[in-house]
């Protein structure tokens, strides 16, 4: 299973960097490979300074060895090996106009002293972090997103984008970091459910990333911003680094398990603003934006 | 005890505010009276856009109560009520030639049920974040800290100057935030030093916070800087943030206990890039200050 996961996700990277190249027309993805002293290491591959995205990272890693004592306690285990990879992925386009888009699929194994699985599971998913809200694309990213759940069990959607909400809550802002998707974890086998049935599920929601995100941005990437708009995202992309920062898992965990920094924090936006106590005006498309983030709505 | 360290910060809050006004020449601090629901409150003074102030707070706070769930685990004590004032300033000049700098000064006590006070202590600092290191700035600095340090205690400074390095690491970057101050914290009633020691002590390196910051702003005001150097802080400032939202343990204290958000997040600075895997150019200043960030240094 972690072999072809592995396959998996070294080929998605592929399809995802040329997509993305190909939308942005003038800039490339550079590739830094990197190797992890205690086992393992990653493909890390950034865009910056693009007519479309402005910085994104698009990054698989590998990694393997004894189990840190930080995640061992996370995990509730004693000592033990591990092996986990995963392909994680954060695009920050130039325009306001074009959210920002956030998405991460990874498979975890652990061993006993004899080397044999003793635990396994997949994780993952998608959320969007939009400035101006256009509701058509937040509806159209959660109705790939649900149609993606929907062929492998009706209460996949429901349960999982509950679950991103949850758990993408800026909780010292009493606010979402964006309109969400699905977020998944612990995936293992069941009596209803095998391996091979999650992996079939996880990459589903992988091939349907694309599908997802690509017509938002053509949709969007031609429409004119002023500076107050470009502003309005920065002070948002605060919210971003907030998250990432204070409340994220994912990042806590990089920066304290001895992770490569520079692809952890990929995830930060390339120009942010922090102003005091700033209120958008009444009415305004920007207090809108805040509206619906106090409380997940329905999309799909 | 807890009435006279008030009227101290009040009055510090003012002539520290007064005297900042006067160099920025521009802007004027705007301030914001907010109240704690479980008790007490504060006076947020906040600059923006000034001449020589991007950004900056000179705040004060005097809360009391029960002591917050995550207080109680912090200070591994049970139920008890507190009290808590203190004053905490950052400052983050337009100029990349002015560094940015950080101060706090507080008073804590707790009490038992028949509010008796049963603990009570000093804590406080400063410390300065240069992004163009004029070393003879870093030594003014360190050499008036030492010099308020010196009137109580020949230790003092060495050892007060030394837990200011080891606090302001940022270990994920394996780097200090800047060059350093004081740090101090738990200064209690021992049979050496009594409660109005520490006040004439704490005071002393309040009193002088304006002698060693302003000359160097002073200083440096009209040095002219180029887009590019205007870069580099606006990367270090993304450094700033980076020990902030992840390591400060005051900051994340405040997220954690429904404190006032935008009091505490005004420490962030107003405008923040982040890169991937910037390096500057051998040999330049901007790689003297990282080499010299790598490994605290005896400055006074």
């Amino acid at each position: 299973m972690k072999d072809k996961f592995y396959e998996y996700i070294l080929n998605l990277q592929d399809r995802i960097t040329s997509k993305l190249e190909a939308i942005d027309g003038t800039a490339k993805f550079r590739e830094d490979l990197w190797k992890r002293a205690e086992g393992g290491g990653g493909r890390t591959r950034v865009i910056e300074n693009g007519a479309v995205f402005e910085k994104g990272g698009v990054n698989i890693s590998a990694v393997h060895g004894a189990l840190p004592k930080s995640m061992q306690n996370y995990f509730g285990v004693k000592d033990a090996d591990f092996f986990a990879c995963g392909l994680s992925l954060v695009l920050h386009p130039k325009s306001p106009m074009i959210p920002t888009v956030h998405a991460n699929w990874r498979y975890f194994e652990m061993y006993d002293e004899q080397g044999k699985i003793v635990d396994q599971w997949f994780g993952g998913g998608q959320d969007l972090t939009p400035y101006y809200l256009f509701d058509e694309d937040a509806a159209h990213f959660h109705t790939v997103c649900k149609k993606a759940c929907d062929k492998y069990d009706s209460d996949f959607y429901p349960t999982y984008k509950k679950k991103c909400d949850d758990y993408f809550w800026n909780t010292h802002r009493n606010e979402a970091r964006g309109v969400g998707g699905l977020f998944f974890d612990y995936c293992k086998a069941t009596g209803k459910k095998s391996m091979h049935n999650w992996y079939d599920f996880v990459t589903e929601v992988g091939d349907s990333f694309l599908e997802a995100y690509v017509p938002i941005v053509e949709k969007r990437k031609n429409i004119s911003f002023n500076e107050e708009q470009r502003a309005w995202q920065e002070i948002r992309r605060g919210r971003y680094v907030e998250f990432n920062l204070v409340h994220d898992k994912g990042t806590l965990f990089g920066l304290k398990t001895n992770g490569r920094i520079e692809s952890i924090l990929m995830s930060l936006p390339p120009h942010v603003q922090w102003r005091y106590d700033h209120h958008p005006e009444k009415g305004s498309e920007e207090e809108r934006l805040l509206h619906i983030l106090k409380k997940p709505k329905d999309w799909a």
